[in-house]
């Protein structure tokens, strides 16, 4: 018989959440740290495999035994090396000047615990898990796309998350929007679909649309505008405020246009969309569906599903990490 | 001991060529016949069945048993289906109305030569024959794009062709490359790559500058706009005609930055460039090199290759149809 359990770490730039999950996703028990006190790799990696310990020997799962292995999602996690590569996010992992550097996880997990590891980034786990637990069951050909404070993406063919030749593929947060007039973007670039269609680039919007529009009113003007957020515009566009909708509309046509870009690569059945700025719903959903479709071949017009995540929001990082322990 | 040869068709608007090629690369025998003047699909596979036969029984083969499959690349080949899908360009591709229509060209070959057969389109085709036969042996992830009269892409991860959800993946010919102020593509957008990267493209990005700077000299005055090539253009390009010069800078601008989209998708070893325009060697890979280095992510910078296909002109459609029938 196979060993029923799964684990799934998703590191993130405040804490670390870990679980152990079964084949169907249920989760049997799971835990976190706190990692913003953590500026050592040593010290992080000790909270770690302490941690992995306790949740492996709780008695809802039996220890080791019952565990198949570890799927780790982190900020540039890779694949094929193992390896976290320069997160600057993550201050643990960083050498002894002080600058981000690369972190064996995969190595050291592995080491410490005697189970088979795997590391991919968040975007990627993502994707998995939509493709094992969530809405993609029984996809073999679909993109995650997750619109969270930046824009993540994870790309499946052939029911296999795209790697690429050196492990970074599916970086479609930062393919250009806007050539040469658009925002700049904290890679360096210009115009990225980042800038835009993220909760950043929405927030970002909304401001810009109130000072290019001072004759316009909106609920938005209520708050100082350099505190207004992503959820402070859809809220607003929930009561109908008519600028929030436009900032949701102008941001739908952005998607929607790179979307259509993204069939025309690899021809999903579906483009899945995760993270908060998808809560929005049709408010970001029918603007993005409308450019997609105007922008299509013909081929495709109409065939291409635009459907939200099915992975539970609190639970969905583990569940993701958790997939990729599956294939190991 | 395996069967040592495979078959491979190419169907072009004007002729089909077919060749029976070795592992190697060889090839055996090779012929075509012309297609202008046939606007019947019996006629026409009266015509391929009877060209296959003579082929296969050549001397330098030996029969049926010698043949391994049938590789055919065609205009909207559809891999999954075996058909091909709605070419406006093969008359005898045609319903009883005069309507482009679906062929179900595998299953009518395999039946009339007892042999297996697998139907691409050509830039798929052209992809994996670079990759069996050309510039891209060993690699396991590339890009080929066509640039041909218009472009075309084949795109493989993980040494395979990807063709999406409905086999139609790979269309990178019509991602957008100047946004609602572009050129009307024939497929009915508005900015596609196609309508820049292509032959015509440069053609008519040769006719908009002459016109646009009447002051400029250029050796292209001397022929009529509505007759300036491609051609044309990097002849007078190569005889160091500043204008000519700058139309392939526009053109490997574009290029590049559409490149490095592509390259956040499926992160590729290399982008292989195959069909006529690649022919204006470091006229066209200059710029095109400049633009994408200067739009990629800081993890790629100066790691993807932008290289020549090395699959010979003339028989590079052959031997790209042939690959194909490898995996048969």
């Amino acid at each position: 018989m196979g060993k029923p359990y799964v684990v799934g770490i998703d590191i993130g730039g405040q804490s670390t959440k870990l679980g152990v999950v079964d084949a169907r996703g249920n989760i049997m028990v799971q835990t976190s740290f706190d990692t913003k006190d953590i500026v050592e790799l040593r010290v992080y990696m000790d909270e770690l495999v302490k941690t992995l310990n306790k949740l492996i020997g709780d008695p809802s799962v039996g220890g080791k035994e019952k565990v198949k292995g570890i799927g780790i999602g982190a900020p540039n996690g890779n694949y094929y090396k193992g390896t976290i590569e320069c997160a600057p996010n993550l201050k643990w992992a960083k050498d002894e000047y002080g600058k981000p550097s690369v972190v064996y996880l995969k190595t050291m997990v592995e080491g410490a615990m005697g189970l088979p590891a795997v590391v991919t980034n968040d975007a990627n786990a993502a994707a998995q898990g939509e493709m094992i637990y969530g809405a993609a069951k029984g996809m073999k050909n679909f993109i995650e796309i997750t619109l969270g404070t930046g824009v993540g993406s994870g790309i499946i063919i052939d029911g296999k998350v795209v790697y690429g030749h050196d492990g970074f593929a599916g970086e479609l947060g930062h393919t250009t929007s806007v050539r040469r007039t658009g925002r700049h973007c904290n890679c360096g670039k210009i115009g990225c679909l980042e800038t835009y269609a993220s909760a950043i680039g929405v927030a970002r919007t909304a401001r810009e649309m109130l000072e290019f529009n001072p004759q316009r009113t909106s609920l938005l003007r209520d708050i100082p505008a350099d505190d207004i957020t992503s959820k402070d515009v859809a809220e607003a566009a929930a009561k109908g405020d008519a600028l929030a909708i436009d900032v949701f509309s102008f941001t739908g046509r952005l998607l929607g246009e790179a979307f259509a870009d993204f069939v025309a690569f690899s021809a999903p059945e579906a483009i899945i969309l995760f993270g908060g700025l998808a809560q929005a719903g049709e408010l970001i959903f029918n603007p993005t569906v409308e450019a997609m479709e105007a922008n299509l071949l013909q081929i495709w017009k109409g065939k291409v599903k635009i459907i939200h995540s099915e992975l539970p929001g609190s639970e969905a990082a583990i569940l993701g990490s958790a997939a990729l322990a599956w294939e190991l």
